[in-house]
Order: C-alpha cells, then structure tokens, then sequence
C-alpha cells in the first residue's frame, strides 16, 4: 500500500487472544503500529478468549508480554494511549449464543465510535476450529458485508490440495475472496518484499533474468531449532507441509514470476498462479529423483548436544516425519526452461540462515583462462535472515602486478538498520487494514501449491523411509541433498 | 603478464635518469618492483645523464629522492641490495662518441654478467629529443636486436596526426613496432586494468554492454591542480592533446571495445583501434555541437583563492589555450549506435577525480509509478582516482511498511587496500621487462586517436573563444559544458 492510504475505522476481532501468536506476534505488531501512527483514527481490539476475565487484568498481561516481545521500547505514555484500545470479551468458539453476544458487542461499540467501520477478525485458533467458527459467523451475520468486513486466516491452509479445497469452498459459504486473507508471513519480510522492487524497479537484471543467463536458483530456508513444543502438531505435518508448500514456494513465485503489469494485488496473485501451474508435476516413479526427505538424529549445534527426533517429547519412536525436505523444481516455461530451482528447508540445521542464490551461467567463452586464476561465474545471493542483505559476486583484478582475477562481492546492506524494519506482522496487519490483498493467498495460490506437493506428498506418506534419522542435528541435511544437486554438477552454496 | 612469466636478465638505460620523471616515478618504481620480488634475476640500471657524476653520489640522490616518493618503505638492507644495480653514466644525447661509449657500456655490462641479456631503453626526455636520440641508437647499433632490445616513449606522441606520423615512420628506421612501449600511465592504473576483467570475466555485464541497455557513458578526468611549473609546455598543448587525445580515449576504448578473443597484445589493441575508427568524425561547423572549451579564471579552491590560467607564471596573458574541454563521441557501430560518450577533463576544478559513469537506460514500464517514490535509473560508477571503487545504484524497498523505492547502492571498494596495489608505473615496467605490449599504445593507436581529435582541434586553433577565461577556479568547468549534455536530456553526475 501506499504511503497515503488513509485507514478506515476498524474494529479488531481477535480469535484466540489468550494465544500464543496473539501475545508474540499480533499485539506486538499492533502496538508498534500505533507507536509509528499507523493504526486508524478510530479502532478497538476486541480480545475474544474461552475464560471470564477483566478488561484490566488482560491489558496487564498483554502490558507484560509486550516488554518481551515489541520491536520497539514500551513507554507508559505511548501504553496509556494504546491500552485504552484493547476490550476484552468472553467467548466461547462453540456456542452459537456467544456469538449473538459477539454481534450485540460489535454493535454496541459501532455506536460507541459514531460509525460502522470495517471490520478485521483474526482467526489466531487451532485449523480444526475455522469450520465451527465461520459457520457461526455466517449464521449471526458477522463479517456480512464483503466491503468492510476481512477475516484473516493463519496456516495451514489444508494438509493437501483436497483438504485445501474444502476448506476454501466452506469459507466461500460464508465470505467473498476478496474478504479472505491467508497469511503467510513470510510475505511480510522486507527481504521478500524487495525481491519484487529489486527485479522490478531496475532495468538491469530483468534482462538477465532467464535461463539464457541464470543456471540455477537455490532457496535455502534453515532453521536452528527442533520442533520445540509443537511435536504433536509437526508430527502430522512435515517439512513439505510445514515450509515447503506455502514460504519456499512463495518465495520461489516471487524470484520467478513474470512482471505484473502493475501492483494491484489480482495481478500479481495470477503471476504467481502461473508459476506454480508451470511447475513440472511429476510420476511417483521419479519423485527420489526430484526430492529427498531427511529427518534429524542426534548431533551438536553451537557445541551444545541436541536431541534426534525421535527423541523428542511427543515424538512417536518410529516417527516417519521428515524434519528436512530439499526438491528441484522446473518450470516448463518460456522464462525458466531447464533451469533447476532447488529449495531445501529443514530443523536442527547448522544456522538460522534463509536465503536465495542466483547462479549465472559461466562466461560461454573466458579470455582470462590462460592466468592461473579459475573464475567463478556470477552469482546474487539475497539473504533474508537472520542477515539481510544483497550480495554480487562477480570477478575483479587481484590488485597487484598481475592481471589475474579473484571472486569479491559487491554488497547493498541498508536493511542492516533493522531497527526501522518494520516485523513482518506489522507489514501485514497494516496491508489487511487497509484492504490490499496482494501480500496474502489467494484460494486458487493455495490450491495449486498443494497440486504442485501433491505426489511427492503421497509418495512419502505411502513410503517409510528406512534411513531416518539420516542427518546429524547441527549439519546441513542428508547426503542426498547434496547428491540431489551434484547430479547436475551444482552444489548447495 | 602472468604471475609466472620468467623475465630475462635486463639492463635498463635511462636517457635523462636525473631529470623529474626518473626520480619521481622510475626508480621508485623498479625499487618497490625489486622488493616484491619482481625485478629480473640480473638487471643493472644504468642512468644517464649530461654531468660528471659518480655511482656513488648518484645512488644517495636516489636513495634521498626514494624516500619522499616511493610507495613502500625504505630500509638500509633493500637499500644495499638494490643501489648495487644502479650505474651512472656520464653521456651527451646529442654527441654521436656519446653512443659509441654507451655501446661499450653496454657491452662491458653484459660481460660481467655472462650473458646478452635484454635491454630496455627508458626515453624519459622532451619530445624533441627522440629523433636525436633514435638516430645515433641507429648509428652506433644499439638496440638492434628487435627480440632483445626495447624502448619506452613518454607521451605526447607529436602534437597532431601528421607529426605523430612522422615520428612514428622516424622511429621506425630504427626500431620493429614491437620494440616499440609508448607508454600512457593511465593504462596501468589498477582501477583502469579493472575494467576489462570486469566486462570479460563476468558473464552478467556484457549481456547489459550495449545501446539496448546503456543510454549515454561519462567519462570525468578531473584534476585539482593547475599547470604547476609545466606552463610553457601547456601552452603549446591544452587539454585536448594534454588527456584527451591519449588517457580519456584509452578509457573509452577499454569501456567499449568488443570482447578480445584473447589477452594477446595484439587482439587487444585491434579492438582498441576498432573503437577508434568507429568514432564518428565531425565537420567543422558542428564542432560547436559537440565540443567545448573552457579556460579557468580566478577561484577558490578548497578555500584557498587560486590564480586565473592567465596570470599564471609563463602563460600569455591573451592565452588562447584551454584548460578544460569536454566532448560528446558518438560510435557509429552495432553495439553503441546512438549512445553519447561524455568525456570531460580539466584543471583547476572542483576536486581531484576521475570516473567513469555508465548510465543504463530508465526501466520501459514502471509496476511501481503510481508510489509517491521516483525512480532512478540504474548507474555503475568505476571510480579510477583517488577512491578506487565500483558502485552499482539500483532501486531498493525502502525499510518500512510500504512499498516505496528508494536509489540505493551497492559498492565493491576492495581496492581500498591502495598499499597493495602498485603504482601505474610499476605495473607498466614490469610489463615491458616481460615483453608484453598490451598495456602501450600501437602506431596505429595514436595515429587514429589524433584523427578522431583533428578537426575539433584544428578549429580550435584557428578561432580565438573570446569568452576565456569562461569558469572559475575550484568550479566543474563552464556552463556550456552542462548545455553539451543538457542537449540530450542529460546530466553530469
């Protein structure tokens, strides 16, 4: 959105306030929203939660989660504004009757405010309850005008295209697309976010942006930590679900996707649509070919040990979960033919670490090569973070009395204030507020992704793999994802 | 020249070893090239000069002179090494005896050291001297030995086209081509060799190196400094024959000539002559059009008041010399078709610096017009002097919570370790003790670089610029110079 957009008065209905995402994330975000006069003139958080409780008492303990968790410092000036906000409201997801209370409340406060603003329900709740909870809502006529009313929606979206499906076909009974966000926040990273300005807002990469002169891309999505206290959740899940179907291969739309015409959300959700309906579906034979899954055994991250998988608290002993998956993609396009995207992601990786590669091709004919110098081809490398920063590698003179060459880099690394970065919640939040749907899913983005998981997801399900655990916490996955890659003369960078 | 080029024994004679030249750069340069290692396993400089002199006293001239003007410290155990090189030798370059003596010099020499070793002949004297010179050389036959024997030119190479012919067919009676280092310092500047490894050992810039991506190319040779104690040769010279006929066509050349097959001397200078040809030539009546001529006034620089060129010691209080000029070129071939070459180089300016500014095209459709951001065109800036660096401006997120763009920039300043990078002069001795011309100026070269330079310099001498002195001292040089390139919508920047 611009920097302009005036924001309409909004009440904010939060499913699930008691929550975990609600006390890291959603508060956080909306308070440093309000620091930075962001949030509308006129709006109310509306903090749904099962238990009774007071208005005071739950701005108290938001109060203290935010000295944890807010980006910028908590001021009781700054507190006394934003608490008055926040109204607390006792609601139970699964009574009908509680949400005839819900509608009496947002009317009242309608009237409190002179107005009918819009209105913005965040569904911070376990998947299984978005059925039961907009099914409700449809039958007490909340979030009945689609000009005003928006609802947000957390991952997963569906554990497989069918289940996606029907979940988007039960949200349609009761809301519009264009009332529907499905967040991802990876969408929400400055990092991610400029890789539209970066391709897009430049003359000088798009035409070097195609297999004439790029030979591979990677994305590398790494996390440090296991599966914490979400076991029971992760072990129906994967690495393919958890990280693969929604932030790689988001990421992977926004490298890949074909300039939009303009920013205007429709046209750049059908660009990243026709990337993932390009993306080459392939026969159950072939997916060890294309994919490999791993799954942590003991190792050491930081000299520290660390528990396998399977040893993990709720963790089942025989677990066939993969904490790790890495997949070559292609895209059967006119841009991207026969260029690999390889994307890995795993847990209890060596370093936090995400990032994109761009690898050019080497130079078809080297006039240097006669020099003991041996060049290395061209290479942008986008971290997103931990470090966030766009690096170029390309071939200099070695200073001195010689012409020969050596790789250096050329580094932009203004993200580094990362004091001014805004967290990806508050990107988000705000872009909801205001209405634009261009940073969220799309029900046919989130479909296609499934369809594009499809086999190798049935693939793994069907099959136990008899190597788990077969990478070290603390290492950079399986051998066979180096194997993955070396199969065409690349390797992980 | 490789790193492991092998160099033969080589005795170097100085002609006007006492002079300026010698002590300011040449024995500074094959003194630090003797501590790096680089020198020939046997070498004796043998300095000439008019006086009685003897070794001794000469080497502490040049040990005292080493000490203010040699890149790397001076200490007694180099020091001892090193002076045991240098012989004085009393001779007179206008007596023909004079050569037969230095013929038997040089003939002594190589017996002490068993071996016809190379020989490289340093011409560090006026102009007017080289005729002389190469005619007793030719008399007393020395430097005969077209695979053994070398000589190195200073610039200027004549004053125009018909008298660097001439000089060039004098030459010739006594010497191959290939015998032949005209040397331009500015070829061996570190920043300045960069820029063909930069086009050629990459394969992400020569895809962009064209019309259909570049919109115009600057080049600024910008010096601080005044005509010092060199006005009397100025006055006869100007900037067009002083930097433009030789160091600012030498960048052009580099920055877009095709891509050598090779690093072979000989492809390399072909493609250098290539560009040359290519430039268009202009009729007498469009000179105005893409020319201009600039004399400084008083000023002040740094905030110190400087002298007009006309009350400088030695300059003509009517002068008509310029001191500045600036030229639009055009190419007339497939790659650069329509795309101006500035070029601008003057004295007395604003500060000290020279760059080289390639101006990629502004994007065809701008996704991202209707933000309150402007965007600017991608720029690659080659910084030779005095920082040394490449910096890539691109368009980048601006951090925070909307889409805007903002120029930012990437930067590579490796050079910046200047300690290690060695002086131009150095770089350019050590390539003719290796034989290597790649990095001096073919016949060919200088012949069409006066060509490109006659008409514009002819009507220059012909008509009096009754507007001198037309800009101060400490400024960027006078106004027509920004209309030059205001004409086509542009700028310097």
């Amino acid at each position: 959105m611009s920097e302009y957009t005036v924001l309409k008065p909004t009440t904010i209905v939060i499913f699930g306030a008691t929550g975990d995402l609600a006390k890291r994330k959603l508060f956080p975000a909306f308070y440093n929203l309000y620091i930075d006069g962001r949030m509308p003139k006129g709006f109310n958080i509306l903090a749904l939660g099962r238990a009774e409780n007071t208005d005071e008492n739950f701005r108290n303990y938001i109060r203290e989660n935010l000295e944890n968790f807010s980006r910028k410092k908590v001021t009781s000036e700054d507190w006394a504004g934003f608490q008055a906000h926040i109204t607390y409201f006792q609601h139970q997801l699964d009574e009908e009757n509680s949400y005839k209370s819900l509608y009496q409340k947002l009317e009242d406060l309608d009237k409190v405010y002179g107005t009918r603003g819009n209105r913005l329900f965040y569904l911070s709740i376990a998947p299984n309850f978005v059925s039961v909870i907009s099914g409700h809502m449809k039958n007490a006529s909340i979030a009945s005008d689609p000009k005003k009313d928006r609802i947000i929606i957390e991952k997963p979206f569906g554990h497989d295209k069918a289940s996606a499906i029907e979940l988007n076909n039960l949200l349609s009974q009761t809301f519009e697309e264009e009332q529907i966000y499905r967040i991802d926040h990876y969408l929400g990273k400055e990092t991610v976010q400029n890789i539209l300005a970066f391709r897009f807002g430049n003359s000088i990469f798009e035409p070097l942006w195609n297999h004439r002169h790029i030979e591979s891309v990677q994305i590398t999505v790494a996390e440090e930590v296991g599966v914490e206290t979400r076991a029971s959740f992760y072990e129906q899940t994967g690495a393919l679900r958890d990280m693969i179907q929604n932030h790689l291969l988001q990421i992977l739309c926004m490298v890949s996707m074909e300039a939009p015409a303009s920013l205007e959300s429709g046209e750049i959700r059908n660009r990243k649509v026709d990337v993932l309906k390009s993306i080459r579906r392939i026969t159950p034979e072939k997916v060890n070919h294309y994919a490999v899954r791993g799954q942590y055994g003991k190792g050491t991250i930081n000299g520290v040990e660390a528990k396998g998988y399977r040893e993990e608290d709720g963790v089942a002993s025989d677990s066939n979960t993969e904490t790790f998956a890495a997949i070559k993609f292609y895209l059967d396009n006119e841009r991207w033919q026969n260029v690999p995207f390889y994307v890995r992601t795993g847990k209890k990786m060596k370093e936090k670490h995400s990032y994109i590669t761009i690898q050019f091709r080497p130079l078809p004919h080297s006039t240097f090569t006669d020099g003991p110098s041996q060049l290395s081809a061209n290479r942008l490398v986008i971290n997103i973070q931990p470090s966030m920063d766009i690096r170029l590698q390309f071939m200099s003179k070695k200073p001195g009395l010689s012409l020969d060459l050596e790789p250096v880099e050329m580094v932009f690394n203004d993200f580094a204030c990362q004091e001014n970065s805004p967290e990806a919640y508050e990107t988000l939040l705000l872009e909801a507020l205001s209405g634009d749907l261009t940073l969220f899913m799309r029900s046919d983005q989130v479909e296609e992704a499934w369809d594009v998981m499809k086999t190798i997801q049935e693939t793994w399900e069907k099959t136990k793999d008899s190597s788990f655990p077969d990478y070290e916490a603390g290492s950079w996955g399986p051998e066979d994802s180096n194997a993955l890659v070396a199969r065409q003369g690349h390797k992980w960078v």
